[in-house]
């Protein structure tokens, strides 16, 4: 290995994700000398920092760099452009939830730039544009890795994919995969004790930054939607879509075209009898409601909503805001393999990018 | 990439999961065309198969060639010269649990023969020895994998340098390390009901297959200190041996040099009392026993033995033969990252020996 070695590094977006990922990314770069990381090019949808020359923008003051920056970002194919004309392996850190960024990935692939992303539009869009990314990256030898678009950094996308390409037979893959609807239901139907009322739980977490600023965009169960197509096209599933499967909304139907989230909260009250309702009847049978999305392989079944679990079952257990995600195997037998943990956060979602530059710059290298 | 890269592996190991190994590496040959994988070396401890030039052994009857085989193995420094002067990259696949096998790692890696195996002697033998296997990987470039070292299959390894490798601060590691012990204790002292005498739950594990033949090698706790010392030197700790912090041996002191499996299986009932007493102290507290190993990064602290646990705690809750492994981290805050599920086996062992060598290939072709 030539101590000249390096990997060219573009980065998008520079949110909460992304300054994570910056301060992690310096700590690597300043451990592991080689291959050197060079950081050429880093944007946000308003401003952007690169060199003509491709020489290295100092990591641990991009941030501010960037914010001083007088450059506009580069349109999406002049960002390819310049990676593929770079005088070594480019890989593109896709930092946002754009889904203009995500259907540059098929052209970035097929010029040879690898991509790292926890960004879930490319994976969870159109059957199309999945297969055009990983036909591109067959074709050309660049890698796409995308851990943390499920789960952030616990290990399931690594999990399912080494499962499936040891030979292993997935039957079944079933878990709470928001860590918002986590958070709630242990709230609102916790194993011990009563729980609170579902509007205040609603409130509270909105509260304490559990939700998006519209909590709709939670309720609406399309986020988890979304990771269950990711998981059941690694599983073997050509799912059409993440709105091609049933997908429980629990926002009320008289509250769906209220104008803003918080006229939604100020009327979500009059709704409450509903999942009162249902968590009584679950509690009748022993039992206690939860937000789950599921996959059967066998049936080709995807879908995501409230079911109801003994009090000891491990999804039943969960705590805060965990994630848990069950893989049913041929080879695990009755007894599943179990990743859970935290599945939202900013370190802890950047960790899963970071991780997958890791494993990417050790193959192009 | 070119259609005729290939990578030359060599199976040491042909029993249990070396035969698990050889199916899913059939498997995945017939699957994936480039790299080719070229079956180059296959040997047990009596008999070898093997060409001069290299030409591929045919791995959907590598096991019954090599019964009929009149080969014997090379030595093991043969073994190296015949990999290190393959016409590509070669892959040393050690499907054995021989300390002899494990001592020759350093100087396969020092030739530029990456290294993948379940075999935990290397990894939890002398801290020279693990010094000395990743200084020769350090400066080769060749690669060593050792996934099914601790839970077989379980992503343990990967998580834990993930982890670390992506700059979280590991503070805990706490799990059940041991398929044997999770049986037994989830039978002895389970969650519900009461669990029948310890040395009638020993013997019917035996009868199940979940014990070595002389049940004092798992009850020794050996082999969980040897995992337990693995991780800890993974988390950063310079661990000189499975012998070096204190491990619980469940085997009475009486029992230590009888004869044989068996005679110690007859004397056991008249130690019953022992464990009863620590059953029923827990029980007083409304917690249950299990068998448990943690390593305190903070304190250097590392241990396995007996540990209470209340009845809801997921170490607790374990069903069947199945490990836990939390890990506890500076990113994951008080609810750690949990990985469950079957942690022994054939098929998923060999599992994270086909996943390490997938790893491997798609680094070194």
């Amino acid at each position: 290995m030539s101590a000249a070695k390096q990997v060219y590094i573009a980065v998008i977006g520079a949110g909460g994700v992304g300054k994570c990922f910056l301060s992690q990314l310096q700590a690597l770069a300043a451990r592991k000398p080689s291959p050197k990381l060079n950081l050429a090019y880093i944007a946000t949808s308003r401003k952007a920092l690169f060199n003509d020359d491709y020489s290295a923008i100092d990591i641990g003051s991009a941030v501010d760099s960037l914010a001083g920056s007088s450059k506009s970002p580069l349109a999406l194919s002049q960002v390819v452009d310049y990676l593929a004309a770079a005088p070594a392996k480019a890989v593109l850190v896709d930092n946002t939830s754009s889904q203009d960024v995500a259907e540059l990935y098929p052209l970035a692939l097929s010029r040879g730039i690898s991509i790292v992303t926890p960004n879930k539009k490319a994976f969870s869009g159109s059957y199309k544009l999945w297969q055009d990314i990983f036909s591109a990256a067959a074709s050309s030898g660049a890698k796409v890795y995308h851990e943390s678009s499920v789960g952030a950094g616990l290990p399931v996308i690594s999990t399912l994919k080494d499962l499936v390409e040891t030979g292993d037979k997935v039957t079944k893959v079933e878990g709470v995969f928001s860590g918002t609807m986590s958070f709630l239901f242990n709230s609102f139907a916790p194993t011990e004790g009563q729980g609170g009322k579902w509007s205040a739980e609603v409130k509270n977490a909105k509260a304490l930054g559990y939700t998006e600023p519209d909590p709709r965009d939670d309720l609406n169960g399309l986020d988890v939607a979304r990771k269950l197509t990711i998981l059941a096209r690694l599983a073997g599933l050509p799912v059409e879509s993440p709105t091609s499967f049933p997908v429980q909304s629990l926002i009320p139907k008289e509250l769906e075209s209220v104008a803003s989230g918080d006229e939604f909260l100020e009327k979500l009250p009059a709704f409450d009898q509903q999942l009162e309702d249902i968590k009584a009847e679950a509690e009748k049978e022993g039992k206690v409601v939860r937000f789950v999305g599921s996959i059967d392989v066998a049936t080709k079944s995807v879908k995501v909503g409230l079911e109801k679990f003994d009090r000891s079952h491990p999804i039943a257990a969960l705590k805060g805001s965990d994630n848990i995600i069950s893989f049913y195997t041929e080879r695990y037998g009755s007894n599943p393999l179990i990743i859970q943990g935290a599945g939202a956060g900013g370190e802890v979602t950047a960790m899963g990018v970071t991780g997958d530059l890791i494993k990417v710059v050790s193959q192009i290298a």
